[in-house]
């Protein structure tokens, strides 16, 4: 039987299809010294968040690693510089689709129909004559959809701009099956994607490519009165330039559930005074979680342990390259 | 050729189109007098709010008035009571609908995952765990979606809904092609929907028969964590019961874009403390205003009116029972 270690906090009854298969140890049962004693031996690794027990040294001594599933859609916690060589990661891709897609619509109309903005400063409104105001609202019927990153979220958001009858346009290296979606790649088709579009999804994951993705430049060359979304991780935006553009273009709108991060930790109140902004939409990173509460990602990375348990081969293996 | 008397502030060249068929009037451009000496030979009105100039004395002079176009989706403004007998009425159905529906979704999502709260107040989310706000965010897809009223706006709203894998139930006098749409009539089928419903969005035109429907048994009768749409009209809610609904069910949310009337005018803010709860989202009656500006209620409303300026069939003629 593989041994697996489990860091990450859902019910330990959740878990029982995989202790008949495999012997489970959890992170949260062990003193330093049982730890010591038990990471020669462990096949597996199960993370939410990467835990501060698992230092470089004791990833040293995980002689027998070969496996780290991630219970979050993201990997980008995961310090692949000091995993043993040969380590697979996974990560938890689909397992959030459908309700981090919905959120992420949430984030989109917020900020297209002006409701935070309304919500927040309901008096501002009292006097003006409501075709005026009107004038504020943006339609998305006939507008450009750009959805950065075509996986899981990026497919949901996708359907969505269908429904809403966008054109869509999708950033992804990978094939796209869907006729009425325009699929690019690249620099160039960032830019494309970014010129064109009414409202822009951010789906992608943070890699070594990513991060910075969207700067001064490309902010500057987007439509005056977009919408920008972030359901993805808050450092593919530059966060100071993101600031001047708000403060400039008081029609753009970038509504996010992700933040900056300081010492590897979301600053939620952002650094920034975002939240002063009228223009600026920001939710507590409660998106994935939305899911979580659900069971769904439990239950997508559990079908995975259970195939690496069973010696099967698993699913949402990530490069290492794009993240060391 | 017809003459018209146009009492709707769109642009005159937007209207070039009818005036080679018709002899068109401006009302602001008359004086009293010049009113009073057309009014006997007016055939047709085109208002958009009821004009206060058109007392029950004049309508009472305008004998050959045969057609009313109203430029608003809802005709509850037109005093049905004073009208010469015959004179038929038609309604901006459909003129609206793409852009209501966009609304009535963003209202329902703002609401659904708690994006309004989250603004207003977002030191109230620092320092609490994802994982536990996650739980109060409302996901839709496999929930069940409401429609009252399936005209052009329900239409909109229940493609939506099956968009984001919800199943919907319709209440509607008329036929439903859809098959995925379960249609339902009357108070018991009013009933069953509010019961089943996780969201319900209120797409009715204001009669004599939708007035004060939904009151402090029917609310009681709804899920404690319901969120309720309203972009129809105000007065199909009452405003008393809805506010203590809301004071006693945190977990229930009224977003509305529509707001109670008093002596005829709209009470935006509203006489009740309603920005003052968490569990509100209001908007300052900008839906209908929002496609005002995108002109397709115009290309509508003016659509109907060459129709009758060729003596052709008119399309959307309301029925005056459900009004006087």
């Amino acid at each position: 039987m593989k041994k697996i270690l489990v860091a990450a906090s859902f019910p330990k009854e959740a878990m029982r299809g995989l202790t008949e298969l495999a012997e489970v140890f959890w992170l949260r049962d062990l003193s330093e010294g049982e730890l010591d004693a038990l990471l020669p031996s462990v096949d597996c690794l199960f993370v939410q968040f990467w835990p501060q027990e698992l230092t470089r040294e004791r990833l040293a001594r995980m002689t027998r690693l070969s496996f780290v599933q991630s219970a979050l859609a993201g990997v980008n916690h995961i310090p692949f510089g000091d995993l043993p060589p040969g380590v697979r990661v996974s990560s938890n891709a689909g397992g959030y689709s459908d309700e981090v897609g919905e959120f992420a619509w949430a984030l989109l109309l917020s900020g297209a129909k002006r409701v935070v903005r309304w919500n927040r400063a309901p008096e501002a409104s009292v006097g003006r004559s409501p075709l005026e105001l009107g004038r504020d609202v943006i339609v998305l019927r006939d507008g450009v959809l750009g959805v950065l990153g075509y996986g899981g979220i990026g497919r949901v958001v996708a359907g969505f701009g269908k429904a809403f009858g966008m054109k869509v346009m999708a950033l992804t290296r990978n094939s796209v099956d869907e006729e009425d979606v325009e699929p690019l790649v690249g620099d160039a088709g960032l830019d494309t994607i970014l010129k064109a579009s009414d409202a822009v999804v951010i789906a992608l994951p943070l890699t070594n490519s990513t991060r910075g993705l969207i700067g001064k430049d490309r902010l500057e060359f987007m439509k005056r009165g977009a919408i920008l979304v972030n359901v993805a991780r808050a450092e593919i935006i530059d966060q100071r330039a993101m600031y001047q553009h708000l403060l400039l273009n008081t029609d753009f709108v970038y509504a996010t559930d992700v933040w900056w991060t300081k010492e590897g930790k979301e600053m939620y109140p952002p650094e920034l005074p975002f939240f002063g902004l009228g223009n600026f939409v920001g939710s507590p990173h409660v998106a994935g979680p939305s899911a979580a509460a659900a069971g769904r990602p439990l239950r997508n990375s559990l079908d995975n342990l259970l195939r690496f348990a069973k010696g099967e081969a698993v699913s949402n293996v990530v490069d290492p390259a794009d993240y060391v």
